[in-house]
């Protein structure tokens, strides 16, 4: 108990500053960051598939991270042209289809659309956290901030929701799926992640240097309703996915913490709805 | 018997002038046609799942159909933007899991992971044919030319396959997969994808109004083995799956013919790469 309860508190003092830190210096490292999570939670991904008798083709999930990394990357600077991402999905449905018929496993209609579905689910969502930290350019000071908001309004979202959650929680908002979630739990987180956006625009964080917001007040809505409101639909979505195959958490990587999987459900959804709101209306 | 035989018959007699009058007219007789396909093979795709105690969520499988056709449909007039298909993949990802979330099915997982496996395997591999039918422009007739001749070499294929395999195969190539087809059968099938394509190229079928072939020998070469080897790798893929979930006709649609799957599995590999060859190298 003691252990379990020093180990969280390390994972917590080394992981809250080192995102921190990632999302400040960007470029590259924020980039090789991303690949990081994305590789562990498409194998705690995969490793969950077991228990549905599935044999997931690991390396190629696990190279496709590092690629759709790099489209992500490069994507504000060069939209859609630098990798076509649609070549990339077409060569890689076709080479595992094929590298399963080779396999001699049992199960290979699933251990395809397992590998593929991960890499979906996954990679192609969360490391469009890349393109929102490049946003216009890799340097530009609005991707940081942009970044940053997300990640604070996401952990404020959990924060709230657990809190009140506990103190006035009592009807389950969806005890099927997930038996400890409360609808005044829920209602808190996604209120929160809506203030936090507003604080932000009110308090100037996304003034530019001409002083005015990069975002308005209405883009502050959009975004806390995507954090609030699709964060915690990811955190839900990963319950049911959990509980479709009997485990509790993705995995015991950072200890008292759960696995990695865990802690970026919310962002799995929040970042590429928030990629697509920056891309096509702000 | 004699019904099968005589609607075996009027399948072939009907398919067949049908399927080129819709590659010749093209434009969106074409498109409608490759989407009536798309939305047939995959609702059979859905069904073989079942066997695997699976709910595919059904309607948003099959609108997908009609939005990547019109995807292709615009590609060449408006490569890349006119719509963006990664921001398609986005919402349907999160919408997938977002109704699996309220449907309280068993086997959640696996429900998301073949509704989107399906898109990915059926309209986004096998549309790629409207692509290649506008190639340039919806008016274009090297696009005809190129659906055509790519028709011609997968059905010559399938027919020397069978034919040569009927009469001399012995040795099973992958009779784990497909007990019925043979080293010999294949390997004719094959070299006849090669020849088809070096015919048409020498006796002037690619010719522009300048008399130069738009494809060169060269050309010719990677899109028969796209064909030869692809397009009988696909026949294999397919056959992998149902095996997988123990049935022998996709469907029993087109009566003596099996199911729209089957007619049309060589196509699902030969086609995305006939496009991306296309789009990247000529």
């Amino acid at each position: 108990m003691t252990d379990t309860l020093s180990s969280r508190f390390l994972v917590f003092v080394l992981g809250i500053p080192g995102i921190l830190l990632a999302i400040y210096f960007g470029g590259f490292f924020f980039t090789l960051f991303i690949t990081i999570v994305c590789i562990l939670a498409l194998r705690e991904f995969y490793d969950l598939m077991k228990n549905k008798e599935a044999f997931p083709q690991y390396t190629i999930g696990l190279l496709s991270c590092v690629f759709i990394s790099l489209y992500y990357h490069h994507y504000f600077p060069d939209v859609f042209t630098f990798i076509p991402i649609h070549s990339f999905f077409i060569v890689l449905i076709i080479l595992v289809m094929t590298v399963e018929l080779f396999r001699n496993k049992d199960q290979a209609t699933l251990n395809i659309i397992i590998t593929l579905g991960g890499i979906l689910y996954i990679p192609l969502l969360l490391s469009s956290l890349i393109a929102i930290r490049n946003f216009h350019s890799p340097d530009d000071v609005l991707g940081m901030q942009l970044t940053f908001s997300l990640f604070i309004s996401v952990w404020l979202c959990d924060t709230a929701a657990y809190s009140f959650g506990k103190k006035w929680g009592r009807k389950k908002i969806m005890e099927r799926v997930s038996p400890t979630k409360t609808v005044v739990g829920t209602a808190a987180g996604a209120i929160t992640a809506l203030i936090t956006y507003q604080v932000f625009i009110e308090t100037g964080f996304f003034n530019t240097t001409s002083q005015i917001s990069a975002l308005t007040n209405v883009d502050g809505i959009v975004l806390g309703i995507v954090v609030g409101v699709f964060g915690q639909v990811g955190d839900f979505i990963e319950s049911l996915i959990k509980r479709d195959v009997g485990v509790k958490d993705s995995s015991g990587f950072l200890l008292g913490h759960g696995g990695v999987l865990d802690r970026f459900d919310s962002l799995l959804l929040a970042s590429p709805l928030t990629y697509l709101y920056l891309t096509h209306f702000v």
